[in-house]
């Protein structure tokens, strides 16, 4: 290490570690009459929410929840898991985000794996939790969340509900001061393979992760995202990634907050209606849910602006979302990052061109956010140039990436070898810093001796006019090595075979887009396709299912 | 220290410690277009400001500069100034921004005291530096600055001229990782008694502080200080306190820059209108400078956003300078503070009321930004009712405080007494977060039994349309314990006498405003008030001037 200049503070001073609770300092105090809304059903302003903080803090603690304890968090995006978000570590105790998509089975694996102490479980989820608590190993209390008129629920060792607990403690906690590097957060990513992993966050991540994500919301070129008199709600659930660590930005500007609990269309684009929101973020399945919604229908959303991450946006969605009102702008990042890494960005001064051209960077996964540190690498660990052409795995550096997986020493040496976050997505970077990404590493197809990146495709194959959603994966062939196959979900009273899609593309192949093998010679009509528990096209799941259709010689399949 | 969860990061993990070359990441490279700009001097882009901060730090490497020595800059603000904020840092070095307002005497003094090995000198301070040379104690090397043909100067062990010196290094460098709570600059401030003291902050103070200040900038309800489609150029001295920091923000996010060399109003005006600057900061005596500029006259500043910070704003220079296009937000923080510590904000929700309502709080200090906690003391160490009444010395804790004074125990200890950093100043702090600044505690006068604040004296004062400016010290009276004095200077053309304040004030009296001991019983007309190095009312000095006037019997005080 380099022999810098390093003097030891004066023995009295305050260093003020980066912990949760200095976010509390600022728009909390000074916006105080600034709402928090949850469904039509509460509506606090900031003043009362840091009572809550206080008095689920003291709640919690007599309860029994210690330093280092991890609590376990069941429950929709509410009011609530706010508060969780920040009283929970403010003690010092360990928030899990227990992902509730998850199957039974998951999620108590997640819950053993992660030692949980105590959980918090919204009624709606208590039948799910009482076919897993037997086979619990670490959890002691519980406490219920609920909505319903009973406060009380059959399940062992309920320490009773939530609001009665708040009701019955004191608004003031001292919340102390403590190492920055504690974990603050923890909860389990999915992969392609194997149980679910747990990567974790410290209060020192999280608060620089948030005062660059506010950085980055206020000062954009084309749009602000987020200023303090925006309205937020997130439409990413909070058990994913904190809901991008937006809930703890909007906190800490003191913007209002709106909770729509479970995402059903109806309710989120009433809450965006009569609450005036104007800011949100989602993936690109749920905003097509929600343009598609009865209820949204005529509706102009003008105004709103949405973070779209989680998948690629691409340029139909981009057109249909801009034509409802509704500015969209890509970001990248994942559960082992925080998450954010990259952000649309267009400076005016470059990209002067027509709006299609600009279109087609606003689609891309945009410029690495400060601090982060984006590069493409080969297999062999070396690192490729940033030249908008040579591909590569995206790999990263920033202060706030995870350090690990929990009690997982392999994948997490694996996670960061070469001193790297892998991020196992195919991209490339460009010579203004835009992210591509092209592909995941498991997904990409090798036909005809050539690198076909699904997504591409599936960019291309989503331009039909008679397509809504599309899902290409690689399937051996023996002669070409793999060859695509296309999922497709057609528009209503449409319909589509392989040699429309064939004729559809060609112009690409003559272009020079893709090449010749890129044409799927077989595809797949179907009315949903399986998505992962955060909304992805889940392409293990399709995998499976198109060895079965093929075995059974199936009817939809359309083939050339 | 509380027991919380501490995981070990994995042995590959790469933490990425807040080091200055982190800001290098976003702006830099995504926006290497726009500009830097020096005057009518010099414009190059981001491109190529990332190339001569390598080849300055090669340059620098060369010249035998190693991690943990101190080098000093003595220039105007510049693009070399930038270039040294990033380069010398980067490779482990303490920058030291010298303040060239100060004396050969005092500048002498703290280069011996921060122990300066290098020094980058600009042609003219030649003159100046050749007076002290000779008894500079740690100072090795030279390196010239200058904006003239002649690129050599007779000055001690001079190593070349900035620009030849860049000319012939490499574009490369690869800048180290190091611990975070290295020193990065350091700088002196000096007080009312005794040798100017240094203060200095690390890395990881940088970092925090720059981002914590592009979240305020871009953020804020009623305007947005700072897009990355803005023009900044910054009106506060680069050596004092970075120039509020905003070059390192203004950086990051790859924002347009210009720099004015010294400030002549002249240069400053046009550079306004032919760069299109859009936001600036300085502090009150500067802007009402350039309103006052012949070059100005009938020049609408339309759209400029100013930041005023370093004394009080009132409401006088506030309209003054919105009738001309000038958008002001008052800021608060000082050279201990790195410096942002509050920022003027309006939550439209809250402050409803008439424009001349809203105009009170704007003027005011503003809130604490994010991660800022703020209190008020009472002499004894107490802390005090945030009730907006309630006076006392305003204390801070925040990540980017200067840990203490450099060499000076004892004053470090009186800085940091009862682990709050103490400001000096008197302030109430309100409810919503509001901090008033009511006076320098050493500025206080206490005349008929009753503490009277020279600040809100001078505001009224400065209400009366003949007064330019003023100063109000207090000065012994036998009969009250102190009396209040002012110093006045009047616009052309126009005149005031002691009776004629006294009209003016009585208002005030009868409202309550001020008791009738606060109004001044001797004045002095003067035609300019004797400002410090960094431009605030120099009451120590004022002082001086009364008592020699006195002794005088001075012909142009006025007296009741």
């Amino acid at each position: 290490m380099l022999q810098t200049k390093i003097i030891p503070p004066t023995e009295s001073a305050n260093q003020a570690p980066l912990l949760i609770k200095r976010l509390l300092l600022s728009g909390v105090r000074y916006e105080k009459t600034r709402e928090i809304v949850y469904r039509d059903l509460v509506r606090y302003n900031y003043a009362t929410f840091n009572e809550r903080v206080a008095r689920l803090a003291n709640a919690l603690s007599e309860a029994g929840v210690k330093a280092g304890d991890t609590v376990a968090v069941m429950d929709w995006d509410s009011h609530r898991y706010l508060e969780c978000m920040f009283a929970i570590p403010m003690i010092g105790a360990v928030l899990h985000t227990i992902n509730i998509r998850l199957s039974a089975d998951q999620i108590l694996y997640t819950m053993n794996h992660a030692e949980d102490k105590f959980v918090l479980v919204n009624s709606e989820f208590v039948p799910l939790y009482k076919g897993i608590e037997s086979q619990l190993t670490t959890v002691a209390k519980t406490i219920l969340l609920t909505d319903a008129p009973e406060k009380t629920a059959d399940i062992a060792n309920l320490v009773g509900e939530y609001e009665n607990l708040l009701a019955a403690a004191s608004t003031k906690y001292d919340f102390p001061d403590f190492d920055e590097n504690s974990v603050a957060t923890t909860f389990y990513t999915t992969g392609t393979t194997g149980n679910p992993k747990g990567v974790y966050f410290t209060h020192r991540q999280l608060v620089l992760h948030t005062l660059a994500e506010a950085s980055v919301l206020g000062s954009l070129d084309s749009v602000r995202l987020l200023g303090t008199s925006d309205v937020y709600m997130p439409i990413t659930p909070m058990f994913h990634v904190h809901a991008w660590g937006i809930p703890y930005v909007a906190t800490m500007l003191g913007v209002k907050q709106v909770y729509p609990g479970r995402y059903e269309p109806d309710m989120l684009c009433r809450l965006i209606r009569e609450e005036k929101v104007t800011f949100s973020h989602c993936v690109p399945t749920i905003l097509q849910m929600m343009l598609n919604a009865p209820s949204a229908q005529g509706y102009d959303f003008g105004g709103l602006k949405v973070i779209i991450g989680g998948s690629a946006l691409n340029r139909a969605l981009y057109e249909a979302a801009k034509a409802r009102g509704i500015q969209l702008t890509a970001a990248y990042g994942m559960s082992e990052t925080c998450p954010l890494i990259s952000c649309g960005h267009i400076n005016d001064e470059l990209f002067a061109g027509s709006e299609s051209e600009r279109i087609s960077y606003r689609i891309k996964a945009g410029v690495p956010v400060p601090l982060v540190e984006a590069a493409i690498m080969a297999a062999d660990g070396s690192l490729l140039p940033a030249d908008g052409e040579t591909q590569g795995e995206l790999v990263l550096r920033a202060p706030w990436l995870t350090m690990g997986y929990f009690n997982e020493p392999q994948k997490s040496a694996e996670l960061w070898e070469h001193g790297w976050l892998h991020t196992g997505d195919v991209a490339t970077l460009d010579d203004f810093g835009f992210i591509d990404i092209r592909d995941r590493i498991k997904d990409v197809i090798k036909t005809g001796g050539e690198w076909l990146s699904s997504l591409e495709l599936e960019d291309l194959i989503s331009r039909h006019p008679a397509v809504r959603e599309v899902a290409v994966v690689g399937i051996a062939d023996p002669q070409w090595g793999e060859r695509p196959f296309a999922l497709l979900v057609v528009r209503e009273g449409q319909t589509l075979d392989a040699r429309g899609l064939k004729e559809h593309l060609k112009p690409f192949v003559e272009q020079g887009s893709i090449n010749k093998w890129a044409i799927p010679s077989q595809i797949a009509l179907v009315t949903d396709i399986p998505k992962t528990s955060v909304g992805k096209l889940d392409k293990k799941r399709i995998r499976l299912d198109i060895a079965q259709w093929q075995a059974a010689g199936s009817a939809f399949l359309s083939t050339l």
